[in-house]
């Protein structure tokens, strides 16, 4: 990285940062990502989000993020910037419709950022696939060329990474684990199907779960995360909910492992935080249904990344191209 | 291919046929496949199988049924050999195990076809995946880049091509659509799981039920074909264990769909000659389960090329190796 300002529309540099995003309901996160992989520069803001909230209101929250943490670094030359984003959205134009963010349907995000950088490359991915291959890249997926990496919070979501590479499938949505049937009888899941792995492991569908077996969390806006503090400080209820979500992991871990000959499974969101009161089921359930010779190998493990992994892995998309973008 | 007689082990010829090779617990297939995939010969034997069969016996069978193809075609130079055979093998190394086959346990078949033709590639994998190959290649699955090929019969095994690639896994073993699990307290399965899809709706499997449920077949040595044949012909007890298997097949290729972001998924094998009476429960449960909008779109077709998929596909990990083979 150069030491004397540039513009951020200047040449790409070889060894130049990528601007790196991630967009959530809740906050708009940013970062300076080196080729290294080292977070140089991170900066967030709030989300506006909610009723009354226009798409352009939300765009310019993220274009003031940009700009700040660009300014405050010296403008450096970029050698392109990288953006994870809730689904839906059209692959790889990104007109995003994150679920979660109401503000914005369809909105031409790869189409502003491309305005806003001209002649850098523009590459945006479904966060959670963002999440994979960032713990792909330097995470708990490292040096393993068949990857799954799934983030277990208020949704349950994914990225499949099989022979070193990124998998998109027909239209950039590979990696839906979170419904992958594990029960094909269970409760209704908000895609209009039934016994998905995200309407029994998601965070509020275990909270309810929880309720409903008489779990009196403290506070009122209560969250998976909450519901596994519980758990690890010993209230049965909790902990009876994480064994739940833990063995539908582990079954559609299994199922996974069978069809794509996985080697490890990286499991990080919110929910991870329960620790072995979530992975002990977990494992055993897999340990049960993978059964295979080959399947047998696999291993579940925590993911390494933390908050950044998703920062780390949009910038993969441009750092790592050969192995996570294969799109124009 | 030259109307010049030539050895077997001459140069290897860009125009010239492959030698494929399809070896399973019945019978063993050799064709000569030229660049277009026409099968420009075929010949057959039984396969010596059963108790006091020596792995060696059986190599001499497959060595005369090559030599009689090869002779009587005039011994064309070839451009590789390529062969399907049931797993477990390790791969690509190819020493096979297939477990139809007890007189081949570890047994060098990659060696012994290069012993036999110097100088040539020679390519062997799993036979379903041969088969959702050759279902690609130039079958129902042609021109699609994310397809799902898979043989229901006495076992449920598949292949799987993303990205217009096949998909190996860490160890060749990618495609086991016949081990994701659809009902996870439901029978138990040959790999020591319970509730895989094969476990269900494998014709061995699907007779044992219909006899439980009352069907008397009018053989002795039923297979799942004649429950199909009496499902057509409007016996209710097979026509029940055709939609068991069509739903527990619906399920699986909805999950395979989500987590793949497939476009199509090609049923061939026995049992899918029950036809609607397979197809239409399939097809009922994949909409009741693949609602994501992605997944919508995707289509369950039965498998066009017939007895010759899986010749036709060992030989396209010669002649399409670009798409179908990664390995040394």
């Amino acid at each position: 990285m150069s030491a004397a300002p540039a513009r951020a529309n200047g040449p790409v540099l070889a060894n130049a940062p990528v601007l790196a995003i991630d967009i959530g309901g809740t906050k708009l996160a940013a970062a300076l990502v080196e080729p290294d992989g080292r977070v140089a520069a991170h900066d967030r803001a709030p989300t506006p989000n909610g009723p009354g909230v226009d798409g352009e209101e939300l765009w310019r929250a993220l274009d003031a993020l940009l700009g700040k943490l660009l300014a405050d670094a010296g403008d450096p030359s970029l050698a392109g910037v990288g953006a994870g984003c809730g689904g839906p959205m059209t692959w790889p134009a990104a007109e995003v419709s994150p679920l979660n963010i109401p503000a914005w349907r369809g909105f031409p995000l790869r189409e502003r950022l491309r305005a806003r950088h001209p002649g850098l490359p523009v590459r945006i991915h479904n966060d959670a696939i963002c999440v994979a291959v960032g713990e792909h890249w330097l995470g708990a997926g490292r040096g393993h060329g068949n990857v799954l990496g799934m983030v277990v919070s208020t949704g349950v979501g994914g990225g499949l990474i099989l022979g070193g590479h990124l998998v998109n499938g027909a239209s950039g949505n590979a990696g839906h684990i979170g419904h992958v049937v594990v029960e094909p009888d269970g409760p209704p899941c908000a895609c209009g199907g039934r016994g998905c792995l995200e309407a029994i492991a998601r965070g509020p569908g275990l909270v309810a779960w929880a309720q409903q077996q008489g779990w009196r969390p403290g506070g009122t806006d209560v969250t998976g995360v909450e519901l596994a503090a519980d758990a690890r400080r010993g209230d049965p209820v909790a902990g009876s909910a994480m064994r739940r979500a833990g063995r539908a992991l582990g079954i559609a871990i299994a199922s996974a492992t069978h069809l794509c000959d996985l080697e490890v499974a990286a499991i990080g969101g919110g929910l991870s935080q329960a620790g072995p009161l979530l992975f002990e089921p977990m494992e055993a359930a897999f340990r049960a249904h993978a059964r295979m010779d080959f399947a047998r190998r696999a291993r579940i493990v925590p993911a390494a990344l933390g908050q950044t992994a998703g920062l780390v892995g949009a910038a993969a998309l441009v750092h790592a191209q050969d192995r996570y973008w294969s799109a124009g």
